[in-house]
Formats: C-alpha cells, sequence, structure tokens
C-alpha cells in the first residue's frame, strides 16, 4: 500500500491533565483529525464531534495502536496518536518509530510529533524549581529493560549529583521497584536530600509533597505520581522547593 | 513593605519560538498582567497593549530582573516574568527564588510558575524521538559552576548510557567548552553515536541536522543550538531519529 497524498499522522502530547496546558499546536491538530487513536484515559479528554472517530485502546499495546494509526493514514486519514504529558518522554513516539519500521513503505508518510508539556516539568513547576540545575529523567519500569539498567543509572545519576525526575515509579505488578530505588538513593544521597512526590499533577486530583529522603517510604509514590529527587543544594523556602542556579 | 493582596507574580514559559506552543495558561497569564519583565528577545515576543508595561532588560542580570518583579508585584501589580522554553529549565524560575530569599517579607506573595516547552524537548519532536528513553539535560556553560563538574557529569552520563541535551554548547565568550564536551563523548563513546544539532528550534531560522560523533565539529553548536546526543541504541529510520522504549 502506498500512502495517499492527504492522509497525515501526529504524535500528539496533551499535558499532564489540565487543558490550559494544551498548546494550540495540539489543539489545531486534533480540531483537523479524522481519527484519534489512544489509551482510554488520554481518548476520553479528546472533545466527540462529527466526522471524528475516536480509537481508545487499553494500556500496554502501543505498538498495535502505532501499527493501526499508520494504517489508517496511509489509507488518507487524518490520525492523531494522544499521548499524555510529552510524546517523545516516555510515551508514544517512540513505539510509532518502531511501528514504522516494519513498514518501510510508509516511510514517506507525513509524519509530525507534536510536543507538550511534560509531567516531570509540570510537577517541577507546581513545586518551585527543583530540576532548575541539569537533571536526568529515569523511568523506573522494567518492563522494557533490564532492573540492572536502572540501579545503574540511579548510582550514576546520584553520583552526578543530578537532579532527577522518576516517571513509572510504581505499579501494582511492580510494587517493589521504588523500595529498590529509595534504597540506592539512601546508599548514594545525603539522608536530608529533598524528595518531591508530585500525584495526578496539575488534575482536581493533584497532591504534591516534599520530605527529605530519610522520611521517604515507597507508599508515597504510585503510578499517577513523578517524583523528583533534588540534587545536593536544592533547598526549601517558605512553601517552595528549588534547585539553585549555582554550584560548586 | 507587605505584599498586597491583589498583586501576584508569574515566571511564564513562551516556548522555544513558535507561538502556536505558547499555553493556554501563559497566554491568559499575559493578557492579565500589568508588567512584563524579561530579557529583551522575549519580550519582543509580547504583543503592547494599552495598560501593560514591558520591561526588557539585558542577558545575564536575571537577579535584578527578578528583584524588580518581586518589587512590582509586592505594590500590587500583575507581573509576568518571560522565559523562554520552560522557566524551570536553566531559566528564569530559579533565579527568582533565589532573589526571593533575599527577601523574605514577601514569602507570602502570591507566585506562579508557569511551564512550558522547552527547547530540548521541541528539538526531540522536530527530529524524531531522540529522547525517547532515559535521558539528562546539562547547561554546558560554565558561568554559574565549575567546568570541572560539566565535565564529571558528562562522563558519568555517558557511562549510564543516558540520551542527553545540552544547552548553551557554545557562546561568543565560552568557545571551547563544547570542543572539550566533544572530545569528553569521543573518550566515552563509540563514534557512530548520532548527535543532532537543532538551531532557533521552531523558528523561521529552524535548522536541524545529524552527524555522528565522528563527524560532529564544534562550529555545528552556536548560542541559540541545542544539541541532543543519542544513547547507544539510538538510530536513524529516514529522515527521522529515535530511540527505542527497549534498551539491555
Amino acid at each position: 500500500m502506498t500512502a495517499l497524498a492527504n492522509g497525515w499522522l501526529a504524535v500528539a502530547g496533551l499535558g499532564p491533565g489540565d487543558e490550559q496546558l494544551v498548546t494550540p499546536e495540539v489543539r489545531s491538530a486534533l480540531d483537523a483529525a479524522t481519527d484519534v487513536i489512544g489509551y482510554f484515559p488520554y481518548i476520553a479528554r479528546v472533545a466527540p464531534r462529527d466526522g471524528l472517530a475516536l480509537h481508545g485502546s487499553d494500556n500496554r499495546v502501543e505498538l498495535d495502536r502505532a501499527a493501526h494509526a499508520l494504517q489508517l493514514a496511509a489509507a488518507g486519514a487524518r490520525v492523531v496518536i494522544v499521548s499524555s504529558g510529552d510524546p517523545g518522554v516516555f510515551a508514544m513516539a517512540s513505539a510509532l518509530f518502531e511501528a514504522l519500521e516494519g513498514r518501510p513503505d510508509l516511510i514517506d508518510l507525513d509524519i509530525r510529533i507534536l510536543p507538550g508539556i511534560t509531567a516531570m516539568l509540570a510537577a517541577s513547576a507546581r513545586a518551585g524549581a527543583p530540576l532548575g540545575h541539569d537533571f536526568c529523567a529515569i523511568n523506573l519500569s522494567d518492563n522494557l529493560k533490564p532492573w540492572a539498567l536502572v540501579e545503574r543509572r540511579l548510582r550514576l545519576a546520584a553520583q552526578a549529583d543530578f537532579a532527577m525526575g522518576f516517571y513509572n515509579p510504581r505499579s501494582a505488578s511492580r510494587p517493589y521497584q521504588f523500595a529498590q530505588a529509595l534504597e540506592i538513593l539512601r546508599q548514594e544521597c545525603e539522608p536530608d536530600r529533598l524528595i518531591t512526590f508530585a500525584r495526578a499533577v496539575t488534575t482536581p486530583d493533584e497532591r504534591i509533597s516534599t520530605v527529605t529522603l530519610a522520611e521517604a517510604t515507597p507508599e508515597m509514590a504510585d503510578m499517577r505520581t513523578v517524583v523528583i529527587v533534588g540534587n545536593s543544594a536544592t533547598k526549601r523556602l517558605g512553601r517552595f522547593v528549588y534547585t539553585p542556579r549555582r554550584a560548586d
């Protein structure tokens, strides 16, 4: 099948939850789409209208979803795959390219990645500026990588004195990972290192709290939480947490 | 001076350049502001209107700018400090909190940080998905930290096999840093590691190119460039560059 000239595919970031954080670029793509594809809770954020087909699917079927989107766009549809946050950060953009590798006939399709506000940066903004210096982002899920690699990255990141953002710290199927991550941090960092737990950031369920590493427990994170670990200079200032720009 | 009840201060991210990437939240804050403060080129992105004072200032006066904003908001003004990208990523949010440390009398002021699309993630989206796995962000400027710390972070990040985004890779006053960063990468990474240079991303001057580490030269970056270094699995796929979700 050769792609029809007028079909296109956008992978769009809806941001962390608040509609006020959806970029006009993403809004325009949704307005122009004939088909929107994504995980059910993200599809639920798209307003139904005539001429728009909404294709919700379950979690963990990213490759099927991407292949479906390619198929539709190749047939002439205007397709948006919706991600939460930013599609390029632990979301659908890489899955789309993995699927595209299996369809070299579609390499010339009109494909665009539309950035969004990723949860880690929304959480940082709500807390103050804990990522205001060099930082890293680590997906704590070991669905697609060995846990040993996560451990290694955690240790090296702590030794580099990066601030850190953790995605997918804990889920029903992986309850132990975050406990182990805390253990590694306790070996590498001082006990008063600040850790911010940001749950369901920018939604009505938002809950943000900051504790020291000594006070942190695994139960403080769930699957809707991003965790931000400050660097060695991160400090509290009233209700805020921030990392100074200067470092020694 | 005690803060007047109706004054507020928002530190807002304008994104990398394209107005279609400015969030509605930021747009609303600008519409409600009496005063907008920032570096001249960012102030130039704000439409003048009756009742709005635009306060442009030069680079490298972040603390003065933040103190000025606090002063105005404390006197009852509705103030927006504009940053490019995301204010929490190598931008004005941390500078604001540094200034606030010197003004404990203003700690109860209504202060909000409004996230934006940071250059690294906009660049990643334009290129494909090179940051689609664990990654770090490093400011290569040594204005506010010793170069030895930058070197150390680069080495550890490469050993952790993070993808990396570099901000401020090179400027007229610091022409040598990026050459040294490339040298460190050549010591730690294989020669066919992919590096994307994204200049003036999402603006009319945008220029994006991807080369191997062996091909990369210092002149490929300037002060308007963000540099994205893939991890060991990052690959080309047609005109795109992406990092698979899976790692060994």
